[in-house]
């Protein structure tokens, strides 16, 4: 599973002034942890209060890398942030994200391609979140096309079905699941399909129960990447479980701490 | 989700105590325990010790029955004892099981069909358990045209993959997902698909985590009914929640207490 941790997230209070206050160890700690605890790739993120986003993102890509190799997601939805943050990022980067909208993935995947980064593509366009699976798969498959046409090996590509509150939306648990089970037939190798899974319990009751049992339903249907919280043990118990029981590992009584690497 | 209580069977030890006892109240406790606890049926299992398996059968069918109406489930390999105990059974039941065999699944089917009960046939023939996807789907197959031959309908059947311990067999636990998914289409209304779930973790560790893991994974793809242990109150939770995402009921913030009816 390549599960990128989503905890350094200007969302976060202890993140948002950690920020403002350019306290360094508090955004390390949070690297560290979440690679302790199995994180394959890190989020950053400024939050939404930030004023100089370009620059409060480059603080966090440089205070990360310090201390880690981890790949790092670049996570803005302003274009001139991502322009201007991607060429400077030592290392493996994840553009994160572009719509489906041609002209938009088409730029995005040409910034990914030209640095070698991953690209996160939202299946959302100029009309918002489909409110069908069919949609919902159409809008994966076009940013496919774009990131081939482009030059992006499927590797790099992260298609995100778009999860929403299963207390707003009930239907979209079901219709995230079809669309990973139906896009991840759509390329030899497949891309990667992800989701940025806390959203499915957002101000839910049992938050750590419904992730992690969409969670391992989800895997069951081919998804292999995850933005998710990697300090939730259970979380990445059920993670690591679901993987065991497609035979990406093969069990013996330790598996859990040597899939983490312990 | 249809849960066949697994706990009144003699190969746990105070079950198996009970039987020889004639002690009714560790049977009836353990009935209305699991059915308090979520259960819709109850498997009864003498357990391979029994010498007088059909006495002992009846015993536990009538220590049962004297406290609930729940539908029983008539867990043996022996069809002398299927047939002498089936007709004397009041109220709902289900015959556990029979083997994809043409000849026997008929004998079974008719029975079935006579006493308007359920049948839950397992993908197993003469060549023992199969070893591949395609023939797990055969046999599961080959069950549905003997009940639909014999007039039994497809809401009284459920089709069991066998699922075997992952650490024994760790191709099984994808195949029967995929049979699963595969069996659900080959009905309108679909028969039930069912496992023996704790199977799956014999003699590993964590063998709830996986249980409840692999549960998710599986209702994902179509599972609808299991014979598992309800008085784990986490496997019924993750049961719970996997039917919540796939919009089985609608989310409230007390919908674990709602679904079991509490």
């Amino acid at each position: 599973m390549y599960v990128i941790g989503e905890r350094i997230n200007g969302m976060f209070a202890d993140v948002k002034k950690a920020i403002q206050e350019k306290n360094a160890q508090t955004i390390q700690d949070l690297a560290r942890r979440q690679l302790a605890a199995g994180a394959t790739a890190l989020d950053l993120n400024v939050g939404p209060a930030s004023g100089d986003a370009k620059g409060a993102m480059m603080w966090l890509v440089q205070t990360v890398r310090a201390v880690c190799d981890a790949p790092l997601a670049i996570d803005t939805a302003k274009w001139d942030v991502m322009q201007a943050v991607i060429p400077q990022v030592p290392g493996e980067k994840i553009l994160n994200s572009t719509k489906a909208d041609i002209e938009i993935a088409t730029e995005y995947v040409a910034l990914a391609a030209a640095h070698d980064a991953g690209l996160i593509g939202l299946t959302i366009d100029a009309d918002g979140v489909p409110g069908s699976l069919d949609k919902r798969v159409e809008l994966g498959a076009q940013i496919l096309a774009v990131a081939m046409e482009g030059g992006l090996p499927m590797e790099k590509v992260f298609i995100d079905p778009i999860i929403l509150p299963v207390n707003v939306s009930p239907k979209t648990p079901l219709h995230c699941m079809q669309a990973i089970a139906q896009l991840k037939n759509f390329a030899d190798p497949p891309p990667h399909l992800l989701l940025g899974l806390s959203n499915v319990s957002q101000r839910c009751t049992n938050r750590s129960l419904i992730n992690r049992t969409y969670l391992a339903m989800c895997i069951g249907a081919g998804l292999d990447a995850a933005i998710m919280d990697p300090l939730d043990t259970e979380l990445m118990d059920s993670s690591i479980t679901a993987e065991l029981l497609l035979e990406k590992m093969i069990y013996c009584d330790s598996y859990l701490a040597a899939a983490r690497g312990k």
